[in-house]
């Protein structure tokens, strides 16, 4: 072929992409309409990994030999399908961990110290000089971290700083600066925040249950900023409602964009559009990392971050 | 006298110190009416440090002989003017400088990373699947702060946490793990946030002046947890609604509770009720030490935190 490698960008908010992909290759974009005129000259596909491929999709593709997550995640993709069809998938790990422990932080003392309420105090006029809002010193509290990764120890390091206690919890034990309890429930039930920072994927769907969200308790803050499946959103709303959990702080829902009126009547909860990773920093760094492995891919070259 | 010592509470918002002070002391609030029938009897004053006392109250209570501030700073009393009088005063030093710095950092994080906004977007539905909002790292972020005491040295010990570049500006050198700026106008151009954490007294009233807003420029953000008169309120809404800064992050205001008229239509601002320093572990920490320094006091001991 003489002419440029064409790629797919399949999601809307991935769009910003074409301008730096147009540079090197011929860019279709799936939500302007099927490249019915381009199947034959699609090679690769630009994904993010929190969304499922479109096997369909996939079929009208002849060509197609690379699923290109933009993202870190790829907690959607099914990677032994592709594989089973001849196609490579590539990733952007790395590059984003601590952005989005930095955003945990940020969700962690927003929630406990009530810069959202204080705000709002301030404007509407409830500060008043007979009132004083007391808030949880971050010094001594109990934060749990599900999930010890590359997030979850960015998360660890900064909570040093604030004189925080750390311990967390996965299924797999390994040589950590903090201690790891024997289970998910009694991680919960000892912490005052528990922040979800691990890997998603089928097997751990629904993680963050009733029964951990029980153990969290009354005067416990739930963060999520890994990927919305690992909590049942449902529990956890029911849980919110009664009282049984006691705030919860999410930048990443099951469904994005979370339908606002799921949120409308739940009360102590803090809600960011899935930010977290999306920085100054670590979006040209993922753009990079997306760009070296097309190239390398399209040269058949070894790319630089598969999915292992 | 046989009878107990007799104490005037002084500002409304301190009401709350009543139950603990009726322990050992009769107890008078200022704003339930002058103290007619007390004043003889009326030994200590209990203040919060950032309102100037009434000096025809003073002339009132010929017995007083402490002006006990619950709080750390005290730049609304005219010590001077208290000793020339024969009065002694207290206050409560280094028990919430880590609180202010988490409230500090909490206020950063919230303004970089769009906390707020991003929670707004949620709720009313302009998070859409085309858009992402991209916000800028802390990474690598360089944090100007404005004076090293005890709260700039907290907030500096987590800004590294964050990979931030911290530098600093103070009246006087001392040996710091941070750089020193020549100048607060040197600061102010290096930095992209400007934390304000400075001891506040008569001769650093409106330090933050047009010049040095100017001086942080269009992309600079303001942080003030220290004391409003530090900051030219007027210049930086002058600033704020012309673009000359980029933003501001307030715990703390020239008039508190701040008339929140002032900020109806000033763009770019987080605004928090002046809550740094109020929380579950500093005010029991302020609270001990306002019983100690009053029960020193009416045993003729050494206060424990007497103003030097």
């Amino acid at each position: 072929m003489t002419q440029r490698p064409a790629v797919l960008i399949v999601q809307p908010h991935l769009g910003p992409l074409t301008g730096f992909l147009e540079s090197l290759y011929d860019v279709w974009r799936l939500w302007e309409g099927p490249p019915v005129e381009a199947e034959h000259d699609i090679r690769a596909l630009i994904v993010a990994g929190e969304f499922p491929l479109d096997m369909a999709l996939l079929d009208r593709l002849p060509n197609l030999s690379l699923i290109a997550c933009f993202t870190s995640g790829y907690e959607a993709i099914d990677v032994d399908a592709c594989r089973a069809r001849g196609l490579e998938v590539t990733h952007a790990p790395g590059v984003n961990h601590e952005d989005v422990a930095d955003h945990a932080l940020g969700l962690i003392l927003a929630a406990r110290r009530q810069i959202l309420t204080g705000d709002r105090a301030v404007r509407d006029g409830t500060w008043r000089a007979d009132s004083k809002i007391i808030t949880p010193s971050m010094r001594g509290a109990r934060l749990g971290i599900v999930g010890l990764g590359a997030i979850g120890e960015a998360a660890a390091r900064r909570a040093d700083a604030f004189g925080m206690e750390t311990r967390w919890w996965g299924p797999r034990d390994k040589p950590a600066a903090w201690p790891r309890m024997a289970s998910l429930a009694d991680l919960a039930r000892w912490a005052e925040v528990l922040l979800v920072a691990c890997k998603a994927d089928e097997s751990n769907r629904g993680l963050i249950d009733a029964p951990v969200l029980h153990a969290l308790g009354p005067e416990g803050l739930l963060v999520n900023v890994a990927r919305g499946q690992l909590v049942d959103e449902a529990a956890l709303i029911a849980a919110l409602k009664t009282g049984t959990v006691g705030g919860a702080a999410l930048d990443v829902f099951e469904v994005e964009p979370t339908d606002p009126a799921r949120w409308a009547d739940v009360p102590n909860t803090l809600l960011t559009p899935h930010t977290g990773g999306a920085t100054t920093n670590a979006v040209p760094a993922m753009l990079g990392l997306l760009m070296q492995n097309l190239a390398a891919h399209f040269a058949d070259q070894p790319v630089i971050t598969p999915v292992r």
